[in-house]
């Protein structure tokens, strides 16, 4: 799997397996140089005076007694600018429709590599949230769809009372947000409630799905709740969305297989199941890849599910190692297997055997845990505490006006940063006071206050996020596009996506507003 | 196509083909219906008490010359809750790792087709958009990557004052979002002069791509220039999530295939590309679905082809018919041909025949168009006016403050709904303006007045979104969990996320404040 470790160190390397027969393997390779970058013929590319390195570069062709292989390198630019989606886009974007062509390595540029962090726990951080060392741990699904959901709270307060390390919901558990709010409290609490009494730290991990934006909301949610992280599909919801998702609510991800199929089912095309589980998930910020094992349901082979599990532990920039996550009915029997084929390091996934396994969840968990710590050296350490969400409950939240339009905690700052005097937005005699959203108040929108003195006014600007406007103080003018309006204390006004907006005092007395941006929001642009 | 037609018409009805020689058809119906469920074994499954529906049934099988085929019908409770996901992951989710099943066909009920809107714009609205009429239309793509901006905007101007109708960025055209927003200001800009010139309306396309919240403001910024619609590759940004943002926003979708390969490209496993790009994409909201054609770069046959067409125009709910847009690798030659086998609704995309065709991309467009018009009746009406995006910027955009915290076009209203009154969240004595969010402002934050009478309270509750609260009249007492806080006017204070709160006027005068939330928002819950 490293073979293209030599090729050009500031370039993306990628080997495909060449199973197609009806074109030479030189004609093969050189399509895909094209195909992936420019898509255009060679003559136009030719044609079209190119900076060097923008075409895919073959860089080796060898025509063994199996496939035929070849490594290309691509400029790792449009990765840098588009993250994971233009990583697939350019590697396996369109030449994934070329019969007879597989993906089987991608090896990165460090500066590429960087511009990822891929699992926000991974195995240390996992480690800490639950406080188990030196041993597999044991999750389970809360399944079969359709019970009550009493019943799926009694489960995850079972495995829990039992000293099981994950609950996940099934991915087949899927109802409206409101349903979901309150089957998902009830669990966490059933799981809490069982941790309380054994001092352990079990997880409990709702799946987050649905269209945006439901799903933003569930990742949302569990964060809020204090849970540890989600299950999530990253197949379904898009490579690219779950981090993003996770990473702005600080969760552990859970990456659930399901509709990864086509990416690696024929074995001439696709993905090596490595390749995919093992370095595109651990990229895509998975702190658990969950896959189907041998010997269950599915067919992987042994091979395969060895590569999974060393390519999420092996060095990949700075990103930390995941967690293999061998799933798909796996047995009480297999366990010692498991244990021995995987190491301490993973997380074995059983659900229907273990639920299935005796009328009593809680002595079945114990059961199952009994033969994994027998075939591994555990160590418990305190878990890590719940964990906290930003927000300080106990903070003083009113932030209290003084005379002067002053607030307490909250001092007064520059207008604009330098970034944006640098792009011709001219403004005068403006104050600045930050109220709320860059405190960790996990708001969605900010709150300033700005103030214009006698004869003063904010740049001339437009951008994409939006304005509301609450006259405080003075006096002002609202200029928006060629007209003007009057701004005095307590009226509002709105300034939409794009319009040119300027703010101005042209009145003896100072003129202050209260402003209302979006907290995620681009940077404005000149008129 | 139809044979699931006669199953029972209250469940969605899938067929597969089975290829695997290793386990019976009987077998593996059996396995297909547990593991698309409840995914345990049956003998759980039957201790568990389910109600009856819940696990998918075998209705059919056939065993025929060729692969076997198998007829499930599935309970679509979880489709209604969960949305696309939600039915991607019940007919083909961890199914689509099991080597020989191939997904062939899927019919739904009526009343789940209810719930998916499918194409914003369809056939009709592109037509109404272009004012093309009786034609297929002619596409063009922006490449290729790696020449300088001034050329792809010398290239979308071109292609518009020739009378092209469709222009789209490359998806290998990927640049950070403050670059996105140059470039895509400057081609739309050259395709609106060109409009200008023309009195037609070719429309411009730009790649809305990468990781949230990117992926978001590139479909929002879109939207704000006017543009009808973008480029999305579903299959990459997760087939559930580019009809939230396009629908969002009022776009029109065209859907790139990349990365789309694996469901397809083993005959033995995957999806048909008829259901997958006629059926699975048009539900996923596509307006134009891109695919490979038959005798270009890549291998679909006519008969896929002649599938995906058909399914994109075949009744379908109350889903409007969408475009097939046959591309990769199609040539002047082929124009008679390819208005010969779509016939009039087909938009044909011709991107490096079209760019390479000689000098002038300007006269190449004319000669292509020539072509189809000769192959078709064409009939030219008014294109629809350029979008308006529903901010009006002449109305007048300051709500005045008047005496008694009344705003100019803004009447109080109830506080609460019944909705909420239904679930036991008692207030009194409060009166409620809506100040701006609902109003077709495009805010993503809504700001509300509240004002309260001495004695009174807002209900006690909580919920995942949070409230920034400002103090506007009188003095008042925010509750927040077991504390409690003076608000004065012009002290701030903020809520986080499932915070209890409440407000109340424990005095002798009215207590009024502002309450920004977010537009798109849970509802609360009591304590």
């Amino acid at each position: 799997m490293t073979e293209s470790a030599e090729f050009p160190s500031d370039r993306i390397v990628a080997t495909y397996e060449l199973h197609d027969t009806e074109r030479s393997p030189e004609a093969l390779a050189a399509a895909i140089a094209l195909e992936q970058t420019v898509e255009v013929p060679q003559a136009l590319a030719d044609a079209s005076d190119l900076p060097p390195g923008v075409v895919g570069e073959v860089e080796r062709i060898d025509i063994g007694a199996g496939a035929a292989r070849t490594v290309l390198s691509y400029d790792p630019a449009v990765v840098k600018a588009g993250g994971l989606p233009a990583l697939i886009n350019l590697v396996f974007g369109n030449v994934s429709m070329m019969p007879g062509v597989r993906l089987v390595d991608v090896v990165f540029p460090d500066h590429v590599l960087a511009g990822f962090d891929g699992p926000r726990h991974g195995v240390a951080g996992v480690r800490a949230l639950t406080g188990v060392h030196g041993r597999p741990l044991l999750a389970t699904a809360l399944k079969p769809r359709g019970v009550p959901v009493s019943r799926f709270v009694e489960m995850a307060g079972a495995f829990a009372r039992g000293g099981g390390d994950i609950v996940k919901d099934d991915q087949n558990l899927i109802d409206d947000f409101e349903a979901f709010k309150d089957r998902v409290k009830q669990c966490a609490d059933a799981v809490d409630d069982a941790n309380q009494r054994t001092g352990r730290r079990c997880l409990y991990l709702p799946y987050a799905t649905g269209p945006l934006p439901a799903l933003t909301r569930r990742f949302e949610y569990a964060a809020r709740l204090g849970l540890a992280g989600v299950l999530a599909s990253p197949f379904i919801a898009g490579l690219g969305i779950a981090r993003s998702l996770a990473r702005d609510h600080d969760l552990m991800l859970m990456a659930h297989p399901t509709f990864s199929g086509g990416h690696f089912v024929s074995r001439r095309e696709g993905i090596d199941p490595g390749l995919l589980f093992g370095t595109l998930l651990r990229i895509a910020g998975a702190d658990v890849a969950v896959f189907t094992n041998v010997g269950g349901r599915f067919r992987f082979t042994r091979d395969d599910c060895a590569s999974i599990a060393a390519r999420l532990r092996a060095p990949l920039g700075r990103l930390p190692p995941a967690w293999p996550c061998p799933a798909g009915g796996m047995t009480f029997e297999q366990l010692p297997g498991l244990c021995a084929d995987y190491g301490p390091d993973a997380v074995l996934l059983i659900g229907g055997a273990l639920i299935g396994h005796g009328e009593d969840l809680e002595a079945s968990t114990r059961t199952y845990l009994d033969v994994i710590r027998e075939a591994s050296q555990e160590r418990l350490e305190s878990p890590a505490p719940p964990r906290e969400f930003p927000f300080d409950a106990q903070a003083p939240r009113v932030l209290a006006h003084r005379p002067g339009f002053e607030w307490s905690r909250r001092p007064s700052s520059a207008y604009k940063d330098a970034r944006d005097l640098a792009r011709d937005l001219a403004f005068k005699g403006v104050r600045r006071v930050e109220l709320v959203g860059k405190f960790g108040e996990g708001t969605h929108a900010d709150l300033r206050y700005f103030e214009v003195e006698p004869g003063g006014y904010s740049s001339l600007e437009r951008h994409l996020h939006t304005h509301i406007v609450i006259g405080a103080r003075g006096r002002g003018v609202l200029v928006l596009g060629g007209r003007r309006e009057s701004l005095s204390p307590m009226d509002i006004a709105c300034i939409g996506p794009l319009e040119i907006h300027q703010l101005r005092n042209e009145s003896n007395e100072p003129f202050g507003f209260f402003c209302i941006v979006e907290h995620d929001r681009d940077r404005p642009m000149p008129p």
